[in-house]
């Protein structure tokens, strides 16, 4: 790690955030930082007064030019364009990972979120699977996939538009599905509350849905089942 | 065919409907009743009206009484209580039907809606076949059932809930999709608008959508499209 | 047991439903019924039919008719008024269960949902602990109760209203929690949808989703998370 | 067509998409590509990757740059710039094409869905004719091209605001109707809400629904039915 | 008139109500009583308050109980069953009316509102027309009557379903449209909102809409403006 | 009062309910039951208890079979049958009572919601004065109220429809206004959203909104307001 | 008039646009051109050719650039920059006018919906006059305004936000008000929803109301009432 | 303060604009002006015709064109970046303030809504204190900072997402609770509509709601309650 921001000492308080940092000893894991709806000087304050405290950070919606400044200042920061996801340090070691949790995306266009929820779940402590492009309408690219689907000890599946793809994994396998509507998609998709509607509706059992687009929220959910023992 | 009501004579309009007489020679088929928001007078009297005109009639959300009342006056009059039609007299003798029109319906509770389109392809002239419980949670069944369904020119897709099955079937067979929507369901589903929006916005094409529960509309739209020549 | 319906036979399909006997097989877990929207003979047929193949039955939504009709044929049928679940017969012995599944339930006007989710999570072999009344209206009370939620594996967190709970409770445990809105509330809780909404946006990570009302659902999610080994 | 792209090659799967080759087998047709949602880059390999399969391409939501950029390294790529829509090859040659779908489009705003379905709908194998501007506002605008309408084996209506041309097309005409709501319009016109309502609600029969602007989705039906035999 | 409740004087206030009995002096038209979310008692009490005061009564959403109570104490009380409207007394005597408002209704099922409209109007001092059944999906039906229409000082257009009737005729005449939307309908209609949508994005001018099923309202404007000189 | 049921007693916890004893200690003021979802058993158990610990009891949504039974059980209880508020005992004395709140409604309809406003207020401490029917369309009857209204320390304005009454009050008083929407209405009312949306976005500021409805809601918040000191 | 384009020969059809160029013939009044969603070419075509056939024009949601062209080549071209109105000859000359058409506006963000209402009416023929900021906030601004609005044949009422305004005029005044709701505001006015909703659900009878931010067509129908004789 | 503009004279009236120079007479504070959806131009009409008549000015959503405009004129212009709120003069010397208004934001992305808020409080005559960042997620924060919380008069709880703050505060203070919705968030929080359904259906008592980020709405009631004496 580079030398971090020395004019945010560690003790002074900052007065836009409090860091959670009793979050790890009630939960396990330490706070995650949203960073949409923050000006770039508060996020980058909250993620190196993080960093001075020892902190593991995992940042989401995470701009270029945010991950820019914070890569310029830590060694050990990681960028991913696609997901805008960014962590600094690691919270458990590739070694520690533990189980296999898949992520299964219905097209190419839910890739982004797809891949915040398996970089969140790597980060957390999971081995982690990418299928891509798995969506309901040709459905034999499902079934070509199933046997490394039911290797994972739980699913994440994403899809927008109709948000199929978790109602049919369901039926299909033995582990839990975290489902993850996308905003993928126009006109009555309505910034993805079809895909929502239609993932909390699902008549199969065995699927509980998190936000449109809250990669980081099926990946944390994901991990938590995934090292519960 | 029983004597009808004489009280209401052929040529005297009625006050309150207007008998669509000239719609068989604009369509080719015969004007529907739809009889929901209309008092058991009115559309009694529209039907025997019909019937006193020679033509055959169709009318859908029939309550039990009204049914008793015609069926008591017209020998003709077939009524169907799972899905509230009746009919009088045919339009279509049986050895006219033409194609198969096959109605797939996800659950149970899709049947008052799929046996609405059902009956009404067949009136206008369709051979029929029903396809129930081929949910998506427990997609076997549907492939159990393919050979079947890959016979149909047309497939009507029923389903409630997230209303995922007509986006599998049409990414399975080659002919169009008639999706019906049904208000099966409860809590995010919204009265049939998850399984809406889930159609609408289904990734795969060769599917258009009818509007919730109107399986009258969807065997209409399934006959139109079999017997076009 | 009782002697079950002589009259439906093991071997003809039911023209209204497929039992789905594969299942367990795909998924572990045996298929349920959703009463609702079937008529109470199609309920009474899919059920009788199962108990005939010697499946286990976990039925939801059942009403008092029905009920009585399956507990005057089956010994081992078990209604529960408030939830209005039925079972007959057993698929998980109570030396069998495993783990500890606590729904903790925001006020009393939840406790249907969260009987229906506390059932069904021990129906189907999970250890299970009701906390009634620990809204976050009054955090004390939760409080008061939260080393009984730490030993939980899995928490199901209830509430309709605001659907506050599950975001409480998910920054002060370890384990996942499964968020379960309810229709409980009036005028702006738009059946359930201000609690769903909630539930979706909480901004603590470690919570999943399941439709309103949806207590079944989120039992069946909290055994098969509790059950992973 | 040009040299397609050398770095490429046929055999190695996309990470980000798996085409779905067997897609005109099952349905008839080949997959599309569509790509809002997509990075150009991933939108450049799965066209490219397609015809290096000898597939032909159709693909929708196409943004200058990538047609651009297609263009430039396919000859025999063709760019609509109204509707967006790219096709590279051809599926169905000129002289293959049969029947007649013809698009009536309310306003001069829907031509860009319009367009897109007309050459969906003629890329697929379709002749087609547009009439534009018939909305019912000025009915006699309509009737004056009655005698074309007519003549189609299926209508495609396309209409915002109030969607009404469909509901007044259908009662004039024996062909089915594929309704093509559009975005035109503001205010209580929700993005195209008002027009997908009003044509799943019109009291007209032999109508059926795609999404908002799905001009592809509309094409792609019509062709489907104009086709049958 | 017979003789009125004499337990309710003219002078003392009612708790539960202030007749604004100055409104036909500062608007021209007396207040009409909205009797839905009213007691029996608490209506009763109102209308016959007015009658002791000497003011015209014209009260809406008048259930059976309350119209008994009122006939049978005032003889001047009129009651129409299908739109549960009622008057007491007359406010502009037959020979005083004028002009001509016309009431276009697309369907049966729209009459209750359509009849709302119209006695309102005549009430009020118009002459009136209904035409019923000329909606748009038998648009002959609605050209057979457009002289009538055309001769209307104002037209009132109700429908149901997807609401076109106001647009089309809008483009027809010369009058200003007052477009009633109504509940007419099922599914996608949610409760009139798609006829309300519909009428408020309609591409003719020379509409204005006033709320669902909202008779009084469209009668009372309709009047209002044919009374203009 | 009478001997309470005595197979309560007051030490064994009640299953489905919690007292919130300490809610006077932290907040200043007893919980209140909102009786609407419980069953009448809960309901009365719950009232019971809180009676057999000394509690004063504010109970809402209270139907006359729950009302009766708690009646014949308890002297000091009141039941007011338009707003279905019951209170048994009292917590704060007549003499006790301090400010002034004064509710205004716009019509009569909204009366229940308005008058459990009231009686909440006058139960929990404060004067309270109900001026009712002063709604915006007849504005005079609202200016000649004027005076007694900027006599309150807090003045609640309730309406149903459009909701306008709050923010003309706003403009015209010295004092907080709590906006009190109710469902009052049909068609796009929606139950009361048009009165809520309009209340939340009215350009007069000085007001807050409570839920559709929540008549205790409003006098427990004007309550506490009126008696800051 | 400057030499319009020669480019454009009046005889040959526009592919893209049929000119209703019976409108007026039928309804009184010439066709409008909405220019939102057209592009600049298509726009200016319509324009131009309407220009060649003599026809007066009036085009809505000008943009800048559009306005530039056509006042580049038609001298009688008028643009209005606030309500982005353009006219290119006229209707109604000055002298013809007749009548009057208030527009009350309640805020400074409504004045660009209001005054496309006005100049839309004067295009058509009345006069006019524009009463700026009375919104009900503070109430006896209307009043000071009064014997202005008195004067008005027709009022028109502008509103965003809550939309208060028209119904306090209604209950006010004797003439007709065209409610003309406006997207001013933000959060819970989502677009101008709060106030369309407001203004339907008025208690206030004599209102009628036009789309969102529709101000042409509050000006049209204005005119159409006003010039009534 | 600088000379203010010249050009615009005391007496001569706004165009667009009316000066509601009583209002404080009425309601005891000075009208705000509400920037956004006027132009530049108009705002600074507005704010420099209030300067001239000697009001001190509170100006919300003010951007930072006219904020440099506004600073550049009047030397006692301040201009707060976050929440882009401007004050030209004082109402209220600090020496004046009274009472305590506490905004608890629930995290950073709330801070412009909730400095809103802060700054509105203060400048119209309260004491203020701003917590940041003690959302429901981490409940631990909030609890180390209820003594403060506790000192105020009013709470101003802020919150975006599932907006739980309020609620949780309410059962633990004395003091009213003003509920500032805020739309931070993405996906189900649809601009705040989820922050705001939360807030109105708490089940705590003792709040009411503003609308979606009107911090200046929440600063003014709370000062007006703060206030009252």
């Amino acid at each position: 790690m580079k030398e971090v921001n020395s004019e945010i000492p560690e003790k002074s308080p900052l007065e836009y955030a409090v860091i959670d940092s009793r979050r790890e000893e009630r939960t396990g894991y330490p706070e995650a930082v949203y960073c949409q709806g923050k000006t770039t000087e508060q996020a980058e304050g909250i993620i190196l007064r993080m960093r001075a405290q020892g902190l593991p950070v995992l940042a989401t919606r995470v701009q270029g030019e945010l991950a820019a400044r914070i890569c310029g200042r830590c060694d050990d920061a990681r960028y991913d364009e696609l997901s805008r996801l960014l962590t600094v340090g690691s919270f458990c070691g590739e070694e520690e990972r533990r189980g296999l949790v898949v992520v299964a995306a219905a097209g190419t266009s839910d890739l982004p979120a797809a891949r915040e929820a398996l970089l969140s779940a790597e980060f957390l402590g999971s081995h982690t699977m990418m299928i891509a492009d798995v969506g309901v309408a040709g459905i034999h690219r499902l079934f070509d996939r199933l046997p490394d689907i039911r290797r994972a000890r739980v699913v994440i599946a994403t899809a927008g538009m109709e948000g199929a793809l978790p109602g049919v994994v369901a039926g299909l396998v033995r582990s839990p599905v975290i489902a993850l509507p996308t905003s993928t998609g126009y006109g009555a998709s309505f910034g993805g509350l079809a895909a929502l509607l239609g993932m909390l509706t699902s008549c199969a059992p065995g699927i509980s849905v998190v936000n449109i687009d809250n990669g980081f929220g099926a990946g944390y959910q994901a991990n938590l089942i995934n090292r519960l023992n």
